[in-house]
């Protein structure tokens, strides 16, 4: 698994650039990487701490010494609340939970009234993935913020939102529809809670796609793209950039071939089944394959057209390869592929290349 | 990800008894569990060595202490070759290879010269899945045959096939007719060599599906499948079990509710996307969760409808659970989804279940 850190920096200093321009603050999603390296170089490019999908993910990044966290993630037993308050505590981090339910409120208020500590909570609002999420027009949206108010051990901190749904668009301008409407949606619950005197003081939206397409940010304070440190095969499908600002690719040599296929050694276990983002599809294969000599380039890429384990299959009439060729793999989605592997090998300037670990792969307890 | 011991045990037993009772050696491919303890058990009961797929997850069975070892996959680079020479002489460990290629023929004769061994090499035959392999009518089939012959590093042992494409039958007797063409193509090719003098030892077969639907053996002198330790609701697709064989599930906890869908603590990251083997697909969602009470008696399973990263989708109206209900998830393909944990939990008679680790995952070099 390769990255380019060119590709990377480049990646990484664009969306800091869009914050920056909007007047936002920039909290990455460390699930797509998972690597302390990648997060502190966000950091050190303006971000104001990272976001993180599961309990011990983050606990990776608060043992790592990243000073302020997100865990973007309904949690609703007190035992993963205390684990991270624990950490968060041993390390002065500060940390931020998300809820939406009575369940997940009781479960953070246990946890940081026993530890006597005030913790900020976020309501997530559902503004069209119909995941998780309280929709604007429930009955729960007021019900629930006026709980994070009352609870002594809870604040408040305002609405956070992920517009997932957007992958399944086809078009920049879909993408951008998408980000319109949970800005107004977002808008809408902030004016209604200010009815009822609650005052919102974060707004905090993200997704790679909407924060690539969308001009509207009205109210928002934050955004938290993971993706686009990497971007993918997602991202050229749906228009947002071309193939050469992806990063990260997976290395491949041609192992067998037959009157039809190449074989090469990248299968499932290395690139993922997935064909896009939240269950959407649209891609064509499992990947694209470029020859080695014009990967720089992206010229001559073929797709992966199926997939074993440990084996991936190119059509042989689409390209001139033959046993022992080398070829680098653009993934359609590269969060589950960087999720495969235990290490990121980083090519930069230096001749030798860095090898980064993937220090929160696997962290299930 | 949880292994019922009993379960497991059963699986394991039952396929022994399957190539005892036909008169072959059962050589497990361990690329399903890549777990010391499993190949161990596997081989107390009758098992004569293990199958890899990749040279590092080779090594970490070589280094565990597995004394026979076939790596089924066409290696071309002789330094893979080498360091399994390496690890299996430090061992003593009996390694036989494969090859469908000059390449691969060059790059093992090679390492093996250097090494001053005689190393035993089978013919991949291609017998359906159009992946790696010889064809039967190939003129490739009786030169690499006798190249092997005739290299002094080289035994040539026999002939080996994957019958992969058993996966792409809807019904037993679908999977037999498969079995049945595999056992005659193979009956065939040793046949033709014959002819030529060449003396074909060995013919190993293998794969879960065919093993569990095929009185096709005759010439046959060896099996190799691998997901039969677990089973899949592909297995139960296929028709070759019914769901209460399936030794391999994942827990989780919902984590959220609205009014369409439930959420689960379990995603594309731990359940993986696939919907079958080798890009077959076939499956009513990402996998089916049992609630816990009804999981011994696989009552009341409802599909995983949707994935994201570390969410999975549950229709609400297939289920009475809410929020905090635990569920436990037979996955569609057990072998990638071993891959993303680092260790099993393992239920059996004791109180306390065992952790056996996932010991040959992400062995990349």
């Amino acid at each position: 698994m390769l990255i380019d850190y060119g590709l990377l920096l480049e990646n990484v200093r664009r969306v800091q650039g869009i914050a920056d321009s909007h007047g936002v603050v920039l909290r990455p999603h460390i699930k797509t990487h998972k690597c302390l390296e990648i997060a502190r170089l966000q950091l050190a490019e303006g971000a104001v701490g990272i976001t993180a999908s599961k309990t011990e993910e983050a606990i990776a990044f608060i043992d790592g010494g990243l000073p302020s966290l997100t865990v973007a993630y309904p949690l609703i037993d007190p035992a993963k609340v205390d684990r991270l308050l624990v950490a968060a505590g041993q390390h002065g981090t500060e940390l931020r939970l998300i809820t939406d339910s009575d369940t997940s409120i009781d479960a953070i208020a246990s946890a940081a009234s026993r530890r006597q500590v005030i913790l900020d909570v976020l309501l997530k609002i559902d503004v069209g993935l119909h995941r998780c999420g309280v929709k604007e027009n429930s009955p729960d949206l007021l019900r629930l913020a006026r709980r994070l108010e009352s609870e002594k051990s809870l604040r408040f901190a305002g609405l956070l939102s992920h517009a997932g749904h957007a992958y399944r668009a086809t078009t920049p301008e879909e993408v951008a529809d998408v980000a319109r409407e949970e800005c107004a949606i977002l808008g809408r619950v902030r004016n209604l809670l200010k009815q009822h005197s609650i005052e919102v003081s974060e707004v905090s939206v993200g997704s790679t796609p909407t924060v690539l397409a969308s001009d509207s940010y009205e109210g928002i304070t934050e955004i938290r793209p993971g993706n686009y440190v990497f971007m993918d095969n997602t991202c050229v499908r749906l228009g947002l950039i071309t193939p050469d600002r992806v990063a990260l690719s997976v290395m491949a040599t041609v192992v067998s071939a037959n009157r039809e296929y190449l074989v090469v050694d990248a299968g499932s276990k290395t690139l993922s089944s997935d064909l896009g983002a939240h269950g959407t599809g649209g891609s064509m294969g499992y990947g694209t394959a470029y020859p080695l000599g014009s990967y720089s380039a992206k010229k001559g890429g073929v797709p992966v057209v199926n997939l074993s384990e440990e084996h991936g299959w190119l059509r042989r009439e689409d390209t001139p390869l033959r046993i022992g060729s080398r070829v680098r793999i653009i993934p359609n989605h590269a969060c589950p592929v960087a999720n495969l592997a235990d290490e990121y090998v980083v090519l930069g300037e230096e001749r030798h290349p860095l090898r980064w670990r993937v220090a929160a792969r696997g962290c299930v307890r």
